[in-house]
């Protein structure tokens, strides 16, 4: 039995189902609702925090933990290949968008536009969502930058900083709020990963009260 | 050539140093302000974070992985052993303090108190530092929680989830901040951690003008 505890928009959560879609692992979804701090959820990974992967006895939480799990123990698809050097860039991008990207984008813009409407913490902040928009032009154009110089995010080969990176842009894409067109090199980039089967389940999601925008499932956006 | 960009607070940094030692690996010190955003620092690391190791052509920055990079490159010394779900269990760790802790406490009490000062940028403020010393208790709860169950942290080895807790609790000891007395389990883990000869350099920093606490150097603390 594989569940994986995921939240529609969380990137984190939207990382893992496609990095199991590439390794065809299957797995049953199971929608949390983490800022509800489920009791039951919380025996799980007690830091509260999406994604968590259950795997038979093993519960995995956290995305770098789940990420490295994948590799140890469904090697045969891999997404961290490479030399040491190369690992190590991949590794670097994972925190990259984990860390810096989460900070400077998804800690406005998606979390304004989001949680605080599921949690009904009052009205999307608009000086937020602003800095947010800045500060995501700048992460498209460093995703332009990388994939002027390499086939993908990490280096040759498709890996998980192509999935973690892709993921946070679907869920901000899903509200309608990626500037694709000022971005021509990430939109080609981005447009390479669209079209994967491991991406279609992504495609399809339809939230609740919370239609995507129009461009989220058109592959020639 | 071995060098370690960091700064002398910097847990991220603190737990590298002690990695090295641990791995018996030698390296020069550079103390960067990376506040600064210096550019031959940014071509090192363009997310102008701490701590970039480099290791003679390599250069490696974010501590998940150059802590998987020492891992692979340096294995004599393993840092993360066990079975694949053990290995799950230590990397779930380093997250709950590369995040967790550093959102609840480093966030609040340690920027509060050296980053603020260091740069100028004002006062510290008092509300976030209460309430990052309210986290830390709980913190230093849970750290008890796994060492009452476990021998070490991320379970029978001393792994990077001892080195990356007790990096963040050597800055806030620091400062004098951690309440060891009312935490008997975390002080007693602590009291092995820095008995251990790869912590030695750590206690022996002096940062200028801010000098340790009374308890940061004693092993009998």
């Amino acid at each position: 039995m594989r569940r994986l505890y995921h939240y529609w928009l969380c990137p984190e959560s939207r990382a893992v189902r496609i990095a199991l879609c590439e390794k065809k692992i299957d797995f049953d979804l199971e929608f949390e609702k983490h800022w509800e701090c489920r009791e039951d959820f919380l025996s799980l990974n007690p830091s509260g925090r999406l994604p968590v992967f259950i795997d038979g006895d093993s519960i995995v939480s956290e995305i770098y933990a789940i990420f490295e799990y994948l590799e140890e123990s469904y090697p045969d698809v891999p997404l961290l290949q490479g030399s040491v050097q190369e690992r190590a860039e991949i590794r670097r991008l994972i925190s990259w968008f984990t860390k810096k990207f989460s900070d400077d984008v998804e800690g406005t813009l998606l979390k304004e536009k989001t949680i605080k409407r599921f949690t009904g913490k009052g009205a999307p902040c608009s000086t937020a969502i602003r800095a947010g928009k800045i500060n995501l032009s700048a992460h498209l154009d460093y995703i332009g930058y990388l994939v002027e110089r390499r086939r993908w995010l990490g280096g040759d080969h498709f890996s998980y900083a192509d999935i973690i990176a892709a993921a946070h842009l679907s869920a901000l894409d899903y509200l309608g709020d990626v500037p694709w067109e000022r971005h021509s090199e990430a939109k080609e980039w981005y447009a390479r990963i669209k079209s994967r089967p491991s991406f279609r389940t992504l495609l399809q999601d339809n939230i609740p009260g919370m239609r995507p925008s129009r461009q989220y499932m058109n592959l020639d956006f």
